[in-house]
């Protein structure tokens, strides 16, 4: 579908290592699209809890995803490890979007790549507020 | 595994219709084994929150899940539709014990059975409390 | 992040009813973002199943997932039941690009809305081929 | 519920390290009961797989999964990384009992404990076999 080059690993700034699961393969064999959608949730708010700007239970303000989309290039199955590159592509006042690469361990051309946006919220009210100035900093640091 | 025979519709009080999803099917081209779980805990809770016994997000107390068991006597695939069959087993002092079958929609023997043990705590603590008198009625109609 | 206003039940051709799992709620209380692309590839190989086009175990073509997004509106949480609309946007040689509203049963505004893209393929070897024309003629009644 | 001390790391005899998911953590702000069921799937058929028996797209016999059962000691989430020990408490003509425990990285005592058994059927047929002689012979060497 997309005539552009796969994403490489120099596109990307921050980085984790995730497992597949036996149940991630789906009836054709291959982790189902639907999983690459975890793995992004899961390192972009490891990377965020791991910096001391997110605390799950009680921390505010909090992120919500407001838009998420992945392309997929090539397949991936259980049992393999899985690489996820992680980078900002845009701080607007109160959103943050992200890109992401996921890559088969070792692999050097994306196997997908996607986007996925939050917006900075208020724990109780759940309404946008800026995005913290130690926030902003942090994640300029890997734009 | 087991000579029992499957069970019966008749071995259950209260019921749920569930759908299945194209992920639940793994590489063998069946729903996988811990789906079914997913089905338990939707099953009792969604009973639970129907009989106005849990609320989610600020009810107290709440039942967390200490124990679960299931043995599958036959394989079910998206996309069909499956009802799961609940009912009490045991009422201990804090402890609900149900038993739960999985039948294929329109099926007379249940494709899997299992249980699936709540503890009854404070919602702060998290230490086992008393169940409930009103619990414990409507758990007893269901038993 | 959108100004659009959300897509009504009038953009949608194909209905398919599915509930929620206890699970699919995460820690801030509502459905996981992931989750709604499992009711994307639900309601998408639902239909072409339903219509006689796919067969998973061993029909010829099969579809595979090469593009997906999703927008949130609103949140949805575990044990509403959800509504998913589908439609056909556009159709290529070897592709099919569906829209995709997720409601909340009842909603008259989409909670959700995505799109989600398969390319035909060989089932051996996976290469593009043409959408076949009985295909092409059922895609076309949802366009 | 259990007033057995918990397993130690010593009851086990193979070991995998995986990761959590965002998704993992249910409303209750912990991993949900049912993921633990795919981290046991997980490891009993990655370690199938290392050791050469088990060939998820072709190989002959597979194993099917029969009876499964956990019990739930501590909580666990995300981001935590787990270890899981594997052990094998009981090996039948067809089928194979093993001991699972899911440790927290680094803790002492099992967070949750389990059983799984698999029985070995012929890929096509899906019939019980018996557990060919070089399964054997490596199953045996971690009971």
């Amino acid at each position: 579908m997309s005539r552009k080059p796969p994403a490489a690993r120099s596109d990307f700034k921050a980085w984790r290592n995730m497992t597949t699961r036996w149940a991630d393969n789906d009836a054709y064999g291959h982790v189902n699209n639907t999983v690459y959608y975890e793995w992004f949730d899961s390192a972009v708010n490891a990377w965020l809890i791991e910096q001391g700007m997110l605390e799950i239970e009680s921390g505010d303000p909090i992120a919500l995803v407001v838009e998420t989309r992945c392309t997929y290039a090539a397949s991936l199955a259980f049992p393999q490890s899985i690489d996820i590159g992680l980078a900002v592509a845009e701080l607007g006042r109160s959103s943050i979007r992200y890109r992401i690469g996921i890559f088969g361990e070792g692999a050097d051309d994306a196997a997908a790549e996607g986007e996925f946006v939050h917006v900075v919220v208020d724990r109780a009210t759940r309404r946008p507020v800026d995005i913290p100035a130690d926030w902003r900093a942090k994640l300029g640091a890997i734009s």
